[in-house]
């Protein structure tokens, strides 16, 4: 299987129903704050997230249309985050894949109210589940889990403590465990587990996926920092782990690389052990989550 | 009956309850964002759109406790407002009630991020709704009115015509009502349609409800327009509209102080003959929405 091919295609799949649920920018005088909406989520990514949500979903045997709208609002909720994030009183970035980020081209007071927006609709739209099957106790559930797993006790949460840790020069393993788990981790969980509530998963199986979800986000990020590392080492020469006491802590610098490494291809070997163990197949899940946390860019 | 007494006990209890659905600032490393939060709602206010809310509920004879969360959401998602408005990047404000404003106290990245935590925790808290009553579809209506109230078809898309408009000098009277039909209304129209809708309303009736709010919420913010300019004509000595060529349009530069009045008048009484002739009795809901639009400061 090409897993790069089989991702390219998939994720232009569910952008075109993701941009389907995107406001209709043409009318209205809030025009502007729609077009930058629109812009921030059509200026790309790989839609990890909603492409994991469709898979997980397709595992347990899903097949209908009500988790296209969770789709949409968990991608709306990453790309909210991203654009927060860019704003001059966070990490001041003008440019985002090669594009103005949202706030460079709209302004800083529409930055903030897209992102507002963004995060409100992928409520609105999430809701709208509930319309294409209102008997589901599932979609209940599937949208507290995306409340919680989006908010203070996850993404917003490891979001806060990053902030404040980068004008620390040490923090301790545990707080680096705490912003590794829900900066990032906590938006792939929710992925996963919804699309496994969706699917008909029972709640000991929506744990287990929990469980894998939180194991490939950890992978995930480990490898991050380990290709930073060798980017730094191609780029500039250095020996790896060289400015470890001035770099900003990351896993790599507390584990060291080689651990680092090992921990990469345990915590990808758990879960696919936990997928294994489910009665259920989806080959291409599998070979994404190692395509996730194996890529070497 | 004494309005301002009844209201402020009001607001006492409500306080109560909303203050029991905040976070619990003192566990985890994210603890910064949790105060933050906490100080923005508990910052004061009259608390309309709770009490609006929770009284509109009576009306229809609602009874229980599913009320709650959603009266604890529907001021979450005000406050969230308050402080993103209050930004350096919005309108730069550094007091608001005579306390520091969020972003003043904590930060301008933590006031980004704590209005982001309040808007995401306003969806987490009214999702508990369904905890309370999981067979309810009223509580599902209701979320999909609070996302839609709230977002670019509601609050969110009037803040964004407002921003724009403020560097303009003229704007037409159209989009001066769409201003004033979403900026402040929209919540109004939410939190009284909610009480309507978990007190068993019917959908014609949550109809009737939702035009009472939007002549109440046009009314209340004419009001302000009116009390604005009487203010000035106090503090300076001008005579009323002397200005008018320089000011921020409002409703009164559009219309003149003598046909706002009129219109006050008007709207009020509109709502209040819809809400009689309704086979139910809220004394004191009438009361309020009088004292709202007919208030002297």
């Amino acid at each position: 299987m090409d897993v790069n091919k089989e991702l390219s295609s998939r994720a232009s799949q569910i952008e075109e129903v993701i941009y389907s649920y995107l406001p209709d920018e043409k009318n209205g005088y809030q025009k502007t704050v729609l077009e930058a909406m629109n812009y921030s989520v059509k200026a790309g990514g790989k839609r990890i997230r909603p492409i994991l949500m469709n898979e997980t979903y397709k595992l347990f045997g899903g097949k209908s249309k009500a988790i296209e709208p969770l789709a949409a609002a968990i991608e709306m909720i990453h790309t909210y985050s991203l654009v927060h994030d860019d704003l001059p009183a966070m990490d001041n970035d003008m440019l985002r894949r090669g594009k103005p980020t949202t706030h460079a081209k709209f302004g800083e007071a529409m930055g903030i109210l897209a992102g507002d927006a963004l995060l409100n609709y992928a409520f609105e739209t999430g809701l709208k589940a509930m319309d294409v099957d209102p008997d589901n106790q599932a979609v209940y559930k599937a949208l507290q889990i995306l409340a919680k797993k989006a908010g203070i006790y996850g993404m917003i949460g490891g979001q806060v403590v990053d902030v404040e840790s980068e004008k620390q020069q040490n923090i301790s393993k545990d707080k680096l465990d705490f912003i590794y788990e829900l900066k990032t981790g906590a938006l792939i969980e929710a992925s996963m587990m919804i699309g496994a509530l969706l699917g008909g998963a029972t709640d000991q199986e929506v744990s287990k996926i929990e469980l894998v979800a939180k194991k490939v986000g950890l992978a995930f990020q480990i490898q991050d920092d380990i290709l930073d590392v060798i980017g730094d080492q191609e780029t500039l020469g250095k020996p790896i782990g060289s400015d470890e006491e001035n770099q900003k802590a990351t896993y790599v610098v507390y584990e060291g690389i080689e651990k680092s490494k090992k921990d990469v291809e345990n915590l990808t070997r758990d879960a696919i052990d936990i997928l294994n163990d489910l009665p259920y197949e989806n080959e291409f899940l599998k070979e994404l989550l190692m395509w996730l946390v194996m890529r070497d860019k």
